[in-house]
């Protein structure tokens, strides 16, 4: 990936439609990795950095479309992607559209479906990452949707971070990508919690936050053996249970009120714990608490 | 760690007083790692699987402090520490107390004061895993307390597992337990809810959850940088805004709501990212939600 433009003889050429700081980012990856790079914009002028480096500029979406085999579509939304593309769907018959932008699940879905009705290979995807992070072999970017596209084009993928691939559903990217920032989210209140919390005694960010994120490999495992648990709907408490996490979370609640720390979300905690607790699973492990989540 | 009981030769040794699930596998960890170990239960049948592997069974706390240096105390909470320790104050007086029972820091800091009273050095700890995690290395066991104690015992501590070392306020080891059970919590919510979510499409937490987990690597990056931005007072939102996250957030309460899953979580992060936005903080990063949770 750190090649300089044009090395790799060969490599498939990629449009990239849309180039908001996401769009330029995917693009100049591609172009780091050798590939023949079309832009395009409704704006023009966002390409002139693209172009310096060594993308073709095309003047209108169907001649960007036609000037690749691979089109990645990054941009404001699902409506604007549909606007874009409903024009040229001639023109991406035979050719494989990688749809980046955010969306719904359901909205991935109705694309693969329009996609399919025009002979379009198509994948969705998202990009779990920062437009920084664009390009890493770290970053993640899910895929789901055609199997033969994805096989087809994965090496290219490659180049604007790690693909995985969640399957044929088109809606799996866009529903992974929404559950795991409300997973980044939870994390990030948890932290930001505990960061106060600490900060009140004393102790500073830079201080706690090596010792929480040791602690999150740590958390990390649970999560490995509670997956299991609720694939088998059974939730053996053997290593902690329900009962014994809500005796814990009353220090926690304590330390915060003493310190005028923000309970809510401890206290959303507790109160998913204590019903469970109240359906006779205090003796369970805390997976059990899925089902808090899950439509009654 | 691994070494029979006997083959350290001079290995200091250690109390430990109480043999709930615990205390029990804190001696188990000792008595591996060779040193002397002499324990001691309210119920002293307790102590029966451990005299088989070499403990030497005391019949009083005070025939159970005088036989170590170093006294470990695991019980059920501050009061039974207190009513267990008060009447061996005088036997304890030289020796080092290293208090891991669970409690508040307030409580710590008290227990650390009676014992400076009582010329008795005084660690207050906190046990970063389950009982089978205990003697493993990867197991953190914080320490908060005497400096002088700590060093003095660190290398047998270890055979409790890894020993950090938080410093000479004896409330620290308390205040980062809660504050990182808090974390797991909210790690967990976070996770439980993204695998309903996903678990409605038909996805299984066992395949949800390895991206899930390599997911959590790339948060912790986040941590690190928002950890200095924290300590900084400044927040800049270059690589990802409160804003954009708040128009994200809504990707998943619809994707929730569609599939039924339960969203006070995500409707709580969502509470504290649209009032930082309320106060001009938009362009901001989201560890300026810190301010959502200190003290107004």
């Amino acid at each position: 990936m750190n090649d300089a433009p044009g090395t790799h003889t060969g490599a498939a050429p990629v449009t990239v439609l849309g180039l908001g700081r996401m769009g330029s980012a995917l693009a100049a990856a591609l172009l780091a990795a050798g590939h023949p790079t079309t832009v395009w914009n409704r704006t023009p002028g966002k390409a002139d950095a693209l172009a310096a480096a060594g993308a073709v500029r095309a003047d209108t979406v169907a001649d960007a479309v036609t000037a690749s085999g691979l089109v990645v579509v990054c941009v404001l939304d699902h409506a604007a992607t549909s606007a874009l593309l409903e024009p040229v769907a001639g023109s991406l018959a035979g050719r494989t559209l990688v749809n980046l932008t955010s969306g719904s699940p359901e909205q991935a879905r109705e694309m693969a479906a329009w996609a399919s009705g025009h002979g379009i290979g198509y994948l969705d995807g998202g990009i779990m990452t920062t437009p920084e992070g664009v390009g890493l072999r770290t970053s993640m970017i899910l895929y789901s949707g055609s199997p033969e596209a994805f096989a087809a084009h994965r090496a290219t993928l490659a180049a604007l971070g790690d693909p995985i691939d969640l399957g044929p559903d088109a809606g799996l990217a866009s529903l992974y990508d929404a559950g795991l920032l409300g997973l980044m989210w939870s994390v990030f209140g948890g932290w930001l919690h505990a960061t106060a919390l600490v900060g009140a005694d004393g102790v500073a960010a830079g201080a706690f936050t090596p010792v929480a994120l040791r602690w999150l490999t740590t958390v990390g495992g649970f999560l490995d053996r509670y997956a299991g648990q609720i694939d088998a709907g059974h939730y053996p408490g053997d290593d902690a249970t329900i009962d014994v996490q809500l005796a814990a979370v009353e220090h926690l609640l304590h330390a915060g009120r003493e310190r005028g720390v923000d309970g809510r979300l401890p206290e959303l905690h507790r109160e998913l714990m204590a019903k469970a607790v109240a359906a006779g699973h205090g003796g369970d492990s805390y997976a059990r608490l899925v089902d808090a989540f899950r439509r009654p």
